[in-house]
């Protein structure tokens, strides 16, 4: 697995260039990032200079948002669609082979007839992303506030989202899977060795407080090895499923960060060492 | 349009040889059935007796039922597939090119997860129907009462059927259209004139009390013309949309008719004849 | 039927403008039309002056081009594909609402083989057309010479393309009739009006000269009216299948017309009138 | 990845039962057999009989054949689907995930579209098969003188199949690899390593004679080790590119085996033995 990193819970960089430099000094092999970011990216590279950047760096861009609002009106997501395509494009030619999205795990839309829409939306975002060798991971949402923070319940967990997964129908679509969310939906490691290796696309870790789980926030999130999570063993259960991916950081928390990102940088290194080590991952 | 019958609200036939002759009789050109009788049918009458029987009556036999329980578990689920493949077969043979089901308004499991298990399970049947040149209609279902009936709130109205649709994604799926849902759901004639004809797979009529919509049940409908439905503008809005299919009677009872079918059928043809008459259809 | 017109065999107008009005004052309907055309359209008129000036002229804009090279190399397919959400996105704005391709008859690529990469291809194509409410039209080529223009057989006539349109299994996909391309085929107007008016997606037509079939060259054709093709019976087949969409004419020659546009609008106006009068067309 | 059995080469086996005792004596751990011999094992044993006695040999069925006619006439394609719920029923009852079919490389049809014809036959199968969690493993097939032994070319090398695989466009269908077809058509083992895990659904080894390539015979093949190919090299690629599945032995010949079954397993239980440690495979 590559040791990645988004930028969550690190606070704002100037540019891509600086993201990847930081990465790359403190051992991460991996970037998530956004579309825009990729293509302001090759705006001031060049393809070519953006790919030897990464190259230079030993980094690999694994991951890229959806840039789609598929979750709202039917003109916002045709509005929208020019921009994935200009996006994918882009995230193909600098290597990236994964976009992601979460899922909100409830809605002001009626809950069946959004499932339907939905169905439809994300299929024609996978249909898109797979003319570029792009997959699409979707990330269920595990927070139990979150469940009730729109009129309707929507969906949360491993099963309801393989459900959608096989709703959509499309061969490149697949999980995003965070840790804090397995967590906060009671998700076993032993459920996620039964997956196999194509049903993951990307993968997430952070932590959690030591508090009763349904009081869990999702923007209160830990930096990995702080909190309760189990890890090791959740990569340990990763890597029994086939996982030979990327797990990126991503560490969302209600304020930015007061302390300095290389102070950051350093005790995520520390702890990916220690998880992985300790998951029996070199 | 071809004037077709169900057996509902007509009482119990021998086999459906008796069920076509009565039909033709009486000026009926077409009917809805199950798909065990047609299996009966073929195996009494060969396939080619089958078809000369039909022809010999000007009868078409224009939709049988989905014989798939697809609103339960996975496991009945694929148990009943076998049943589809047969049975779209001797659809085939006789001639038969829709298969219906209808979608109740509410379920006990999950909402947003049963509709994405219901859209790829549908999905599957629609392929293997495909392959016989059967389409499948979606049949809302508007009553008030059956919104609650169980747990949670599923779908009952026209554009949450059309998403439904969408979402299954297959071209051979579209509306199977009841007067008795549309009234029940405020739905307007001038909506259907915007239907286009490929949307509507199969179209059914029955009649409705004259008590506040909210308080009509399913199972008490009436026959055509004995209600307060505008069946000659449902009909006249139809054939806007450009639909040239069968409108089969459909009348729902809580109890066996008591009458003697002959009566029910003289009643219902010159129900038919006026409403066609007033509709503009020959 | 909409009288609608493409520019072939009229010679080139200043801007889409021009073209508009004079269809207008010819007593045409609809237009065909290039993706890039339409694009400029708005960028002049802006979304509610371009709508407004076709409004005004009373023509639809009924057809556009695929603007994506799906016959040649995958990168520039995937080149291709932002163009085709931008102009499906203009298109949307503009009402138009079908989307059309030519497959050529010969291929230098492996049938087999191309075949599978086409039905990939196009499949994409319409998915993206689907988000926006347009349908895609696939053009068999039915002169002869060009079933050799090019190292390996590829398909030309109805059945190939239905089948094609069946590999591709897409709902939203469909035919471009063209009557030349019937008359090289062979093809009867009895198999016409078996169709479903759902496959037919657009409709052209233009004539043959009286020479033998075999000898027809693609871009050697003549007005309507000119030459040997039964247009009326064309025409009242269609009707019969259910099509009530716009027929364009399409005059591909070899050499720019010599006459001025007002003569051969003039002359396709008469042609159109007694065609569709003797097909029993309004 | 587990030591597989094909019948191929070895002669008949009174049924399945004595099959699975040999398998299982002679150290192999998977066999691959036909939906009907499946069909005849549940019935003789009943579901929880056949279960429990493929257990105590130790053994999985890991691959049927397709049990449907997709080359031929679209009646005979419809009247075998019936038989492919059936089979994929029992399939499922005793753990079968994996069900082949071969590509002749030519055909009497036009070459494109029958295509076009195969891709929507085999993407039904694998719908079908989908709900039975049975992925569809497709086989190309290498040697050159089927390439002319019909009228027109299809397709036979790995770049071709995968171009079908994503024109059929369903998740579960991948590649069945056959090393006398890799072999036949030049493949590198380095081609092999680029796959990833999930296009392949299952594996076949044999051996070829020492020959020029183009003059081998698709039913003169040898046992594993008697021959000129790199099987080992041929694994190694296999493991590289993720691969866990079985590797089956499959021996086509013209004529049946004279030697005892009993000599002829023992030799294949050696070759695999010396190729699996070659290759660095348990």
């Amino acid at each position: 697995m590559l040791k990645g990193l988004t930028s969550a819970g690190l606070g704002e960089f100037k540019d891509i260039n600086s993201f990847i430099k930081l990465a790359s000094r403190y051992g991460f092999q991996a970037i998530d990032t956004d579309s825009e970011a990729i293509k302001c990216f090759i705006e001031s590279e060049g393809t070519a200079g953006a790919k030897l950047f990464l190259q230079e760096h030993h980094i690999e861009i694994v991951a890229m948002n959806l840039p789609v609002e598929w979750r709202e009106s039917e003109e916002q997501f045709r509005n929208d669609l020019p921009k994935l395509v200009e996006a994918a494009k882009s995230a193909f030619d600098v290597g990236c082979k994964a976009c992601t999205t979460y899922i909100l795990p409830s809605t002001d839309y009626h809950s069946a007839q959004f499932m339907a829409v939905a169905t439809r939306r994300l299929r024609t975002c996978a249909q898109i992303l797979h003319n570029y060798g792009i997959r699409l991971g979707l990330e269920f949402v595990g927070p139990h506030h979150l469940r009730t923070a729109w009129k309707n319940p929507f969906i949360w967990d491993l099963q309801q989202t393989l459900d959608f997964i096989e709703a959509i129908g499309e061969k490149n679509v697949g999980l995003l899977i965070d840790a804090y969310h397995c967590y906060t939906t009671n998700l076993s490691n032993e459920s996620l060795t039964k997956l196999s290796a194509d049903q993951i696309v990307h993968v997430h870790i952070n932590d959690a407080k030591d508090i009763p789980v349904h009081e869990l926030l999702d923007n209160d999130r830990l930096f990995p090895g702080e909190g309760v999570i189990d890890l090791s063993g959740f990569l340990r259960a990763l890597k029994a499923a086939g996982y030979k991916g990327a797990v990126s950081q991503e560490v969302l928390t209600a304020t930015a960060p007061t302390e300095p990102i290389e102070g950051l940088l350093e005790k995520s290194q520390k702890a990916y060492t220690t998880i992985f080590k300790k998951a029996g991952l070199e």
